[in-house]
C-alpha cells in the first residue's frame, strides 16, 4: 500500500482534489493520508473542515498555520510556519508521497517541506500561467516536484519546456472538472436554504450575477479600490440579483473584505446578497446557473469553459492563463466592466470546451500513483 | 541610493560574495544591507562571523535559525524558521533588492521571504547542475528571481531555457573568483599558524593533499560509508601531507563528521591534519597550493578550473556541473579513487580556465544592481 | 541612558501603559524603546497601531505573531512564535529593562524572552486575582520579573506572598488610572463621530449601558451561550441605547464575536449598536459616562472604581479580583443580569474609590525605572 | 483509562522519570504517551533516544526543537519553538494529563503548551530553590501547575507558601531515587566497556573522581574561565583516575565544551578520561562508586545523598537547594577546590539520607495520577 498524502490548505484546494480523494481513498493499493490546515480551519473562511468531514474525509492531522494579518509579512511567516508543522506531520505519517495543489502560500510550504524530507512531491496544476506571485510560486514549485499532472496540453508543454522529463508530466485534466462531470448540478432554493448570508435573501431559481475577486498580491495596497471598481459597475444592474462572495485569505484580502463591508453599508438596497463560503459542489452549481460571472477568480476560466458560463474577468490575476470562448476580459474601469457584463448577458451560455479535461482526472492521477515506478528518493 | 540587502548564511555563501560585498559597500549610488545567519554564527562551523567582521563589514541583523539536529526533518524547519526571521528582518530594513546565492536550505529562506514581500530578489549562481536536492532547490529559486547572475554561459543559456526573460540573465563570471584574482596567493606557515588543527602540524610550504566532502542529502544516511571510503583511500598517501576540513551543516553532515572522528581516534600517525575553518582567502591559497584536492566541493570545479589545481572528485554530488579540465571523477571505490589521486599527483597544475569569469563580477554586478530599471513591483 | 523597552500587543495594554510610555518617553534618564505587536497590528482590533501612533509614540519594531484561529492551540502557538519575533527583537535593541504588562498570552511571550536573555523583567499589574487561565499566568510571570509594580495593596502583599523580595516590590497605583485623572471626560458626538459602529446611531449624550465580554478560555467552548445570555437580557432594556463592544483576541473570541453577529442578524431594531475599538481615552470617557456597565471586563472593576460607574459584572471571569462598591456580580442567568442591571441603573454614580491608585502611576515607575540599582544581570 | 503524557526532553530528565514512565505504562488504569524531545535526539548529547528505545518504552512522537547556538537567544527561541510544536502534538494525542519534570527551557515548553490548552499540568521537582535561571523558571511553571510532586518536604512547604492549594501537592520523594533503589549498583569494567571516552581507558573497578559541571546561566560568558579552574585543580590529583563528562545543552554549554576541547589538547596524560554520555542506570553506579564528585550537577545532591557520596559542588549553581550531609560548597578557586576535593576523599562514604525520598516516587506518583479527583478542565 502506497501511503498518499495530500495536504489541502484552502477552500478552493479542496474543490480541486475533492475527486482525487475519493479517488485515492477507494483505490485498493492506495492509502489515503489527508492533513488539512491553514484557511480550511477558520471560521472567517466557513470552517471548510467541516464539509470535509461531511464528504466522509477523515483527517489525519489539521494544523493552524496562518499568521494573522494578510499582509506580504505575514504570508511569508504564513508559509514558514507552515513548513515547521508540516515537516514534523510528515516525519511523523511518513507518506509514500505528497500531493500538493496549484500556486498559493500553503502550497509552497507543503512543497518545501515534502522536498527537504526526500518525499517524492506530485504536483497539480502545474503549468499554468498568471499574472501573481502565483505565477513564481507555481513554478518553483514545478522544480521542487517529481511528478507533474498540469490540467492543459499547454500547461503540460511549458513544464516540459522548463526542464523537467517528459516521462514525468502527465494531462489527465484537472479534477475540479470531475466535480462538473459528476454531480447533478441543478440549483434550487431548497439546497441553497443552508447558507445564511447578508443583504437580500436570494432567489436561486431566478437569474444571477456571480462576483468573487480577490487580491492581488503584486499590486498590494490596490485591493480597496479595486473591489470598489468592480462593486460600484454591479450597482448599475438593478434588476438582476448579484451574489458577492468574500474573498480568499491572502495578502491584501483584509483590504478586499473592507471594501466589499464599506460598500454595504452605504449600499442597502441594491439587490446583493453577501457570502462567505459554499460547499465546492454548492459552488459549481452557482457557477453553471449564474447569467454572468465577474471578478477575477480562476474557477471561472477553468470550471467555466467546461461549463460554458459568461465570465467578466477583471484585471490582471490570471492574465495569460489559457481559457475557452466564455471570457471577456476587461481593466479596472467601470465603463468596460459595465459593456462586458452587457455584453455577456446578451450572449448567454457558450458551449462546453473540454480545454481542462473530461471529467476522469481523479480517478486517472490515483491510478498513476499507484502504478508508478519507484521513486530514487525510497 | 538603493538598499541591496545581501544574507550570508554560511561559510561558502560569504567565500563567493565577499568581493560583491565589497563592490556595493563602494558603489555611491548603493547602500549595503548585511544579514547574517545560519551556520555563519556557530562556533562549530567556525564562527565565520568573527571573519567577516574582521573584513570590515558590519551586520545589521545576526540571526540563529538553524534547528539543531542536521536530518532532513530539522532541514526542512530550519528554512522555515529562516522565513519567518527574515520576513521580520526584511519588513524592518525595507530593503530595494534582495540579494542570495547559490542553493542551500538558507538560500531558500532568503528567496521566499523576499518573493512573498514582493522585494525583487537577485540570484547568483543559478542555472548550473549538480546531483543533490541542490539542483532542485537552485532552479526554483530561479523561477522565484527578478535578476540572475549566474557564473557561466551554459548555466545562463539554461536559466533562459527555464523559460526567464533574457533581458535580467547576465553573465559576469562567479565573484567567488574575485577572490583568486585579487589576492596574494602565496602560502607560508607564518600567515596559517593562526590556525590549529588536530593532528600532526601542517608545513604548509610542503605539498599537501586537501580533502574537502560533503554528505549529500538524496542519500542521505550513506555518508558515513562514503567519508570512510575516502579516507581509508588517503591513508595510503604515506609521504605527503593531508589536510582534512569538516563538512558543511547540511542534513547528514553529522554522519561525515562523525565518520572524521572516528577515522581520527583509530588512526593517529598517518601524516594528517583536521581542521574546522579557513578564511575565504586563506581556503583559497590552500586550493591553490594542494598538490591534489579529493572530495566532492564544488570549489574543486569552480575556484580549481580558474587555478588549475588538480582534483579528483568523488560520487555525484557535482554530476553534471561544468567543469574545466583539472578534474577526474570516480565513485566512492577505493581503487578508484587511489588510482585517480595518482594520476592527478602524476600531472600536476593545469592551465587556468576561465570558464567561471575573469574575477570582476562582483563590480559588474554591483554595477548591474545600481543601474537597472525600477521594477514593477517597487 | 536606560533603554527601556515597553512590548504593547493588546488594546488593552496600550490604554495601561499610555500614561508610562509618557513619563519614559519624558524623562532626562530614560530612552523608551516601543515595541508593538499582535492584535494591535489588527484591522479586525481597530488598528491600535494608528492610535498609537496619532498619540506620537514611534514603534521601533512591529511584528505580527498572532496565529490566526483563537482556539486553545493558537493561543499556545501564538505565544510560541511571540517568543521567537521578541527574542531577535530584544537582542537587535538590547535594552536595559523590558517592561510587560497583565496576564495575557503576549505577555507571557515579553516575560519569557526577556527572562531567556537575562534583561531585567519589569511587570506592572502582577498580584491580581481572576477566574481563569490568566490567572496562573499573571503568576508565573510574577515568577520569572525582577522587580513588580503592582495596582494596589492587596496584589503587594500576595506578590510577597510568593515569595517575591519585598524591596522589589512597589504600589504607586495603575498607570490605567493615569488616563482618568489627567484627561478630559467629558463626552459629546462631536468627540465620537469618528467611530463608525453598525446598528442605530449612537447619540452619546443621552443615557447607554456599555456591554464588554470577552471568552473565558477555561470554560472554552461556553462563549457562544454566555454571550447569548447577555446580550437577550440587554434586549429587555428597551428604552436605554445599548453599546456592545468587540471582545478581545483570545481563544473563544471567535464564539463571542459569532454569538454578537448573529444576535445582530436577529435583531434589528433593539437600540443597539455595535463597536469595534475605542481609543483608550474615548473608552474611559464611555465608562464614565454610562449609566451601567455589564459584561467581565476588568475595566469595570479598575477604572470603574475610580469612576464611580455602576457596574455589573457576569460570570466568573474577575473572581476574586479587588473591587470596589461600584460592582454587582452575577451568574450567566437572564433573571440575574436583569435584577442586577436594574439594580445600577437605579442606583446611579457611585463616590470614587482611591483603590487603584491617584492617577500618577506612570511619573513613579519611570523615576522608579530610572533610579532602581544595578541589577546583577547587567 | 486515562492518557498521560509524559514529555522527556533531555539526558537528565530521562533519568529522573525512568521509573515513573514505568509505573504509568504498567497501571491498569493509566495509558502512557511519550514524546521525546529536544537534546535527547542529538547525536552530540549521546543519542538519549536510543537508549529510551532499548529500555522498551515507544515514543509517539519524537520532535527537534532546539535551535542552535546554545546563546541566550538560542535557548529562548528553543522554547518558542517548543511550545508550537508540542502544542501541535497535545492537540493530536489529546492526553489527559501532561507531566513535566523540574525546571528547563524544554520544560517550560511543555508547561506553556499544556496550560493554554487547558490540559490538566503535572510537575515533578518543584519548589527546589538553585543559584540560575532555573530558580525563575521552576517557580512558574509551579504557578502554572495543577499537581504538585515535590521531592522534599522543604519543597512541598515552598510550594504551598507560594499560594498552591495544599490539596494539589504531594511529597512522595523523588522518581530518580527510584533508579537506585531498585538497580544494582554495582559497577565493573565488563558493564562499562560499552561506552568509548576519549583519553585514557578508565579502569572502572579502581577509584575515581567523577567531574561533571554546566553552565550557569546568568553568569553567560564566564562558563570558559569557571571549568577550567575546576580541570586545572583536578590536574593536581595525579594518582587517582578522573571521569569528566560534558555538560547539558544550555547556554554557555559551548563555552564549557570548548573549555574541556582545549584542556584536553593541551593535557594529554594527565590521567583523565572524558564521556559524553552514560545511560541513567550507569550514571548512577558510576555516582555510587565514585571516591569523590566534582562541579555543580545537582545529582551530586540528589542522588548523591542517597547514596553518600562525596561531593564539592563550585559556584552558586546549586545555591540554596537543600542537601545531605555529603557534600562540602566552595567557590571558583583552586585552592579551595584543591582541599574540598582532598577532605572529601578523606572522609570516605556518607551515611544514606533519605531527604529525597525512599524509592517509590514513580509507584506512588503514578498512583496518585490514577486516583486524583476529575480536574475543572475536563
Amino acid at each position: 500500500m502506497r501511503k498518499i498524502c495530500v495536504v489541502v490548505a484552502s477552500r478552493a484546494n479542496y474543490g480541486r482534489v475533492k475527486y482525487l480523494l475519493k479517488a485515492i481513498k477507494n483505490h485498493p493499493d492506495l492509502e489515503l493520508q489527508l492533513i488539512i490546515g491553514a484557511s480550511t480551519l477558520l471560521e472567517r473562511f466557513g470552517n471548510v473542515v467541516d464539509i470535509i468531514k461531511a464528504d466522509n474525509f477523515t483527517p489525519l492531522r489539521s494544523i493552524h498555520y496562518v499568521v494573522e494579518g494578510e499582509t506580504l509579512v505575514t504570508q511569508a511567516k504564513s508559509t514558514g510556519l507552515g513548513i515547521i508543522e508540516l515537516a514534523s506531520a510528515f516525519e511523523d505519517l511518513k507518506p509514500d508521497m505528497v500531493v500538493t495543489v496549484a500556486d498559493r502560500f500553503e502550497t509552497m510550504s507543503t512543497a518545501i517541506a515534502s522536498s527537504y524530507l526526500n518525499i517524492p512531491l506530485i504536483h497539480l496544476q502545474g503549468g499554468e500561467i498568471s499574472g501573481n506571485i502565483d505565477n513564481r510560486v507555481r513554478h518553483a514549485i514545478t522544480k521542487l516536484s517529481d511528478l507533474h499532472f498540469p490540467a492543459t496540453n499547454a500547461s503540460l508543454k511549458r513544464i516540459i519546456a522548463m526542464g523537467e522529463d517528459p516521462n514525468n508530466v502527465f494531462n489527465f485534466g484537472c479534477p475540479s472538472i470531475d466535480v462538473i462531470k459528476n454531480e447533478n448540478l441543478e440549483i434550487s432554493n431548497k439546497i441553497m436554504k443552508k447558507y445564511f448570508g447578508v443583504g437580500i435573501e436570494t432567489d436561486w431559481e431566478k437569474p444571477f450575477i456571480l462576483m468573487l475577486q480577490h487580491p492581488v498580491t503584486t499590486s498590494y495596497g490596490k485591493g480597496f479600490y479595486q473591489i470598489n471598481t468592480t462593486l460600484n459597475t454591479l450597482k448599475k444592474f438593478q434588476n438582476i440579483q448579484k451574489i458577492i462572495l468574500w474573498p480568499n485569505i491572502d495578502a491584501g484580502s483584509d483590504s478586499v473584505a473592507k471594501g466589499i463591508r464599506k460598500f454595504r453599508e452605504l449600499n442597502n438596497s441594491e439587490n446583493i446578497s453577501y457570502y462567505k463560503n459554499f460547499s465546492p459542489e454548492d459552488f459549481v452549481k452557482i457557477l453553471k446557473n449564474a447569467s454572468c460571472c465577474v471578478g477575477n477568480s480562476s474557477s471561472f476560466i477553468r470550471e467555466g469553459s467546461f461549463l460554458g458560463t459568461p465570465s467578466v474577468i477583471v484585471g490582471d490575476r490570471q492574465r495569460g492563463r489559457e481559457r475557452g470562448k466564455n471570457v471577456i476580459e476587461c481593466d479596472y474601469n467601470e465603463d468596460e466592466i459595465y459593456k462586458s457584463i452587457n455584453k455577456q448577458l446578451d450572449h448567454g451560455i457558450y458551449n462546453s470546451d473540454k480545454l481542462f479535461g473530461k471529467g476522469d482526472a481523479g480517478f486517472k492521477i490515483a491510478n498513476k500513483l499507484a502504478s508508478v515506478d519507484k521513486f530514487d528518493k525510497w
